[in-house]
């Protein structure tokens, strides 16, 4: 009677019919997103060497709604021995930490394999992964499959191959997918990764073979991220459990202070005297109880925040630089708030905001959001990044929205979270979550961008406005003249009607070098006397 | 210089940090996703077994945001050697299929694993699972976590004892949990499914320890949904390519006619025939190129739709009676569409419209979400059902809505999806993906809903306007009466101002008994005397 039909399914197969959770709902949503899983796997491979990274991407069309994609970096290259399960077998790879940890693009190990599977699912035709470390002497070429039922590379062809580069990785996938024109394409998406990578340089030849060059703005590397401990407030009982049973602390206190951040022996004392626990204690030992003990005192002890080594902003002057060189603008403000904590993580936001120009006047403005320096280009709607920008009221600040919807006016919006762990809503990593300590941050960084747009829109429209009176003073100046004249011939000066523009003429001179004066000194003209001029 | 820390993660590991993924986002909604994960899970085993489902349901509080849940069945059990794998690893289960299958309520084999891990997670302690077939003479009893590097059961306990039950399944979990009383409350959930499962009996004890019972209304068991083989329209290439190389079929035409849905001899002769084929080669023996060249003149060719023995629908009958045994209600109208097709997989949408009685006037209607007889509490917005509610003109069916947004009025709008694979936009399941045929078929049948709506609706307030007139005309007859007296006395009649009293009675008698008998036979006012009536 009973369904005994029993099976372990790998974790390809779900993902392999789950693909909508990795990003791969559509063909066009689905090309977008492997350019961004290579893409992001280039600038990880490059930076975690220290490499300032040359990234090339093409899109070929190869038939009707097919293309193969492919992309190059300069990256360090991966060893043989990790080199076919990196591509070949979803989560596997060298980001995942179950806590702690350091900011990175890629988090999971699953995405590039995934581009993999889908083009395998898509098209039947294997990958192509070219790879050179600068140790080895040729490239390794593996041409493979990912097999589905076990979750492990199927290599069909392997050589090895000279190669021009010294160093670096290749892949090669031929999938089902769509170009589309809007604000979702490869483009758009190289374009912003460009913004806030200022130290790579990127090359994208499209599907109709013309190329985008893309250069390097700065070539300082950015402060690259340090791994690091997990925070013990960020840490779940599960999780601390595992950690106390695997520990090679031999005494529950260095077990504190050895693999928390920010636990002292003045900390893990007061934890432990809260507790009831001697700190001697060997970790291995504690039971169940005692194990809960422990993490409620930590909850409830005063713990610094974590350290921010472990972060990686793109820095306020390099992406205003980087803004600028890919947009022609009049005004550009950056912020990069101070890092602060989420959940025992630390992240940190950074706000530009860029108007006039070759900006759009009409409509909303364009918003552009980062994570972890990757574009986010779908779920606008339920990002909190989003969210935060609606939340204010625009009107002050020198552009216009109506309650709750996106401003509008010629300026373009871009917010980075960087962070350990950015708490995404779904695996297909497009939107972020509203945690409440992330959308205050959020929404301080973008009023703090804002005020110095608003003082700017306020001095241009003033100027535009002293310029507008200036012309109207100097259109009516001769009429005033004139009205003048008329007025002092009819009283004590007597002017006889034919002199009335002799005597205009000075006047109105007089008037006009006085409101140049007036204007150029920027004197103001008050409320009460505006209301008059009109 | 390469990062060769590569690893290997579990996807225990993986869904551990993510299980937002998995509807465990924050302690409200993990408790109700573990709900509803172990009531699928129930239902699903009785219903596989032909049993009536008999479910408790129970939450007990054990401490600030610490609760046992309890879910006991009376299904068939599982025998002892699946037994601590269905609950203690995940992607371990008998439903999950790449292709093809029949519509259950879980669909994956993740759900029910993960709820123990959340469990673990949170709380630290195994979860314990009782479970007895009716040929065992004991049931076993399972205390175990989840081993999570290694997603397989760690077995803490386990031993055999008495149970009053034949046969059944009973966990328990302690998990960090919040109870909201919200729409989004376990009572809630129960209550929604006991009326979408009119055959199921359910109690459920709260943690204020109230009792609730949902009884059965009904002893037939739903048609069992049929195991069935996947439509080729619906089958991707890669899926299609290893199909082919598993096959035990020994040639390409009876590959096609013996493994999907709806292919009968001549139609795998014609799809042959179009890729030029030879029928006889062994599937085995096909290239890429001819795989491909199959795969193409399938989706070209014409094929009967799928076949919808695998839905399971809740039938408009049992769904009326089910809504009306839970809402004391003035009307109701349920409609079962005929089964239809997206992406090769059939499904089928299922409406039912309460109005008046016990619901609220003010406010927006009740929108009740199912897919697969499983109500969605969550991610109302993005869920193709909301979108099909909104994207209505109500005012022409009866309520009244503004452009876009929920219809308001004093109704219930219940919407049921039933498909082998529900298309949910995430792994949390609470929101249908906006398929177009999806929608157009949602919106086909809230549409005939609405339509009987709108002529109760009609037909009610015309009564109510007639009965008002009426009230009217009896509240103004004697006035009526006197003036027509008065008319006449100061005419022909020549009656005396003493008289007229005396003279109105029968006037308005007669005036009475003409407006009843007006009103009764239903005899319409036009609107030119409506208007004159006021």
């Amino acid at each position: 009677m009973a369904d005994t039909n029993h099976k372990q399914v790998s974790v390809a197969e779900f993902f392999e019919k789950n693909r909508h959770l990795l990003g791969f709902n559509n063909p066009a949503k689905a090309l977008l997103t492997s350019v961004k899983e290579a893409v992001d796997n280039s600038l990880d491979a490059c930076e975690s060497a220290k490499i300032l990274p040359e990234i090339f991407v093409k899109i070929q069309e190869m038939g009707e709604n097919r293309y193969k994609l492919i992309v190059e970096d300069n990256g360090p290259g991966l060893p043989k021995k990790v080199l076919a399960k990196a591509f070949g077998s979803l989560l596997f790879g060298s980001k995942f930490r179950s806590t702690g940890g350091k900011q990175g693009r890629g988090q999971q190990g699953i995405g590039i394999s995934a581009v993999i599977m889908y083009g395998q699912l898509t098209t039947g035709k294997p990958a192509i992964i070219i790879s050179k470390t600068a140790k080895e002497k040729q490239a390794r070429h593996h041409k493979l499959h990912i097999d589905i039922k076990t979750n492990e590379p199927d290599i069909v062809e392997s050589t090895s191959k000279d190669w021009t580069k010294d160093h670096g990785t290749r892949i090669e996938v031929i999938m089902e997918g769509k170009i589309t024109k809007a604000k979702q394409s490869p483009y758009e998406f190289i374009k912003q990764t460009a913004v806030v990578n200022p130290h790579a340089d990127m090359e994208y030849i499209d599907h109709e073979g013309k190329k985008h060059k893309f250069p390097r703005v700065s070539n300082k590397l950015p402060k690259a991220a340090k791994e690091q401990k997990p925070h013990p407030h960020g840490v779940e009982f599960g999780i601390f459990k595992r950690m106390s049973k695997s520990t090679s602390a031999r005494s529950v206190k260095s077990f504190l202070t050895k693999d928390f951040d920010k636990v002292g022996s003045g900390t893990a004392n007061a934890i432990l005297k809260a507790a009831e626990i001697d700190g001697r204690t060997m970790p291995k030992l504690l039971d169940d109880d005692q194990i809960h003990s422990i993490h409620k005192s930590i909850a409830e002890a005063k713990i610094m925040n974590p350290s921010t080594d472990c972060l990686s902003p793109i820095g306020n002057e390099a992406l205003a630089k980087s803004l600028e060189s890919e947009y022609d603008l009049e005004f550009v403000k950056s912020v990069t708030r101070r890092p602060t904590v989420y959940r025992g993580f630390p992240f940190q936001v950074e706000v530009a905001i860029g108007y006039g120009g070759e900006l759009d006047a009409e409509g909303s403005v364009t918003m552009n959001r980062f994570a972890n320096k990757v574009p986010l280009l779908y779920e606008e709607g339920s990002c909190a990044i989003t969210k935060a920008i609606k939340g204010i009221s625009w009107r002050s600040y020198g552009l216009s929205n109506s309650s709750g919807s996106m401003p509008t006016g010629p300026a373009i919006i871009v917010v980075h979270i960087a962070s350990v762990w950015v708490p995404f809503t779904s695996e297909s990593k497009a939107a972020v979550s509203n945690y409440p300590n992330i959308s205050k941050e959020l929404k301080l960084a973008i009023q703090e961008c804002a005020r110095s747009l608003q003082q700017y829109v306020k001095r241009k429209q003033r100027a535009g406005l002293e310029e507008e009176k200036r012309k109207k003073f100097r259109g009516y100046s001769s009429e005033v003249a004139i009205a003048v004249a008329k007025l002092i011939s009819n009283e004590s000066y007597k002017i006889a009607k034919k002199d009335i523009d002799k005597t205009a003429e000075p006047i109105q001179e007089k008037l006009l070098a006085t409101a140049e004066t007036m204007y150029a000194s920027g004197k103001e003209i008050d409320e009460g006397e505006e209301e008059n001029d009109e």
